[in-house]
């Protein structure tokens, strides 16, 4: 015991917040209980809720406590297009960023066979379904660029290609306002070879 | 309304934690939601119960949901000892690293004119009743060495005076394994200042 007992394990608890180590927590641990109970009382409210009520959008998998989250039930999207992403952050830097107005399926994570993470975890048996029933004509794949994104592209552009619908990847290359001097090499290297005529 | 609206209003309330900011609270939010619910819903439990149930110890107001702190109850400390921290994180500092055998008085922060906080906030009050009873023979100052401690420590040691109570301050100087060459000037001021004769 290093406090009273409620307050150690008040700690404790906060730990399970990732990047929360044992200074940070025992930070928050005080500073809820000296200078902001209301707030404190408020998160466990709200947490408690959302733990029990947030689910995923029966469609897209985003979390969503409704069982179609705001973008699958909006009847003006293009339900053609299809953008394949890994989170609920990225469909958000998504919409405020471009016009993009199709669906999304969102895979809330990366295939990872180290960290127990297939095919079936990422629900891409339910997207195979959803590509079979043919409503959709194209599948955008906005995985990240990472060894993992990579992969997970790859094996759903495979799932596409099997049921002829069209794939595309989002470009990658030399980020706007960035000057090729300090973009690292692989990005670089990716730049050319995805050249295109002017 | 970015995500669901619970999973916004869970973000929104996840930032009542300290160095929480928008993107880490969404990080935090996302992360309970879709890999620990079980942790999320501990921490509600016991956040809710620690706010309802840690007090203040009667006698040195640290956080405690017993009327008395573990040191205030325990028969084998020094009851004419009084050592003056800041936070409960003090004691814990002093318990691990001397044999201090005294009690405690945790101020909870220090004077702050510019916050709202005086020395009723900090408990003074209580303080200067205790030191009127009259066990208390020394009383150790180890308030941090900032502006507002040292002010916080200057504020104390008037009413211990005026009560004839001896005062002391725990030294301050060039600390164990730190290098001349590198301590910043005020201390090495202060080091020279307090030199002792060996």
């Amino acid at each position: 015991m290093k406090f009273s007992l409620l307050t150690d394990r008040l700690i404790e608890a906060l730990r399970c917040l990732p990047g929360v180590g044992p200074k940070s927590a025992q930070r928050m641990a005080f500073h809820i209980l000296d200078r902001d109970r209301e707030g404190g009382r408020q998160l466990a409210r709200v947490l408690l809720e959302a733990v029990e009520r947030i689910g995923r959008c029966r469609l897209c998998r985003t979390l969503s406590e409704e069982e179609l989250c705001g973008i699958c039930s909006a009847s003006r999207r293009d339900r053609h297009l299809l953008c394949i992403v890994e989170t609920p952050a990225d469909v958000m830097a998504i919409e405020q960023a471009t016009d993009y107005g199709g669906l999304y399926f969102v895979l809330m994570g990366h295939i990872s066979p180290l960290d127990g993470v297939g095919p079936e975890e990422l629900g891409l048996d339910r997207l195979a379904a959803r590509l079979d029933e043919g409503e959709i004509n194209e599948i955008i794949l906005a995985t990240n660029p990472t060894v993992e994104g990579e992969a997970t592209a790859q094996y759903i552009s495979e799932l596409a290609h099997a049921r002829g619908v069209r794939t595309t990847r989002i470009a990658h290359g030399v980020p706007l306002g960035g000057e090729l001097e300090y973009i690292d090499s692989s990005t670089l290297s990716h730049a050319f070879s995805g050249r295109r005529d002017v």
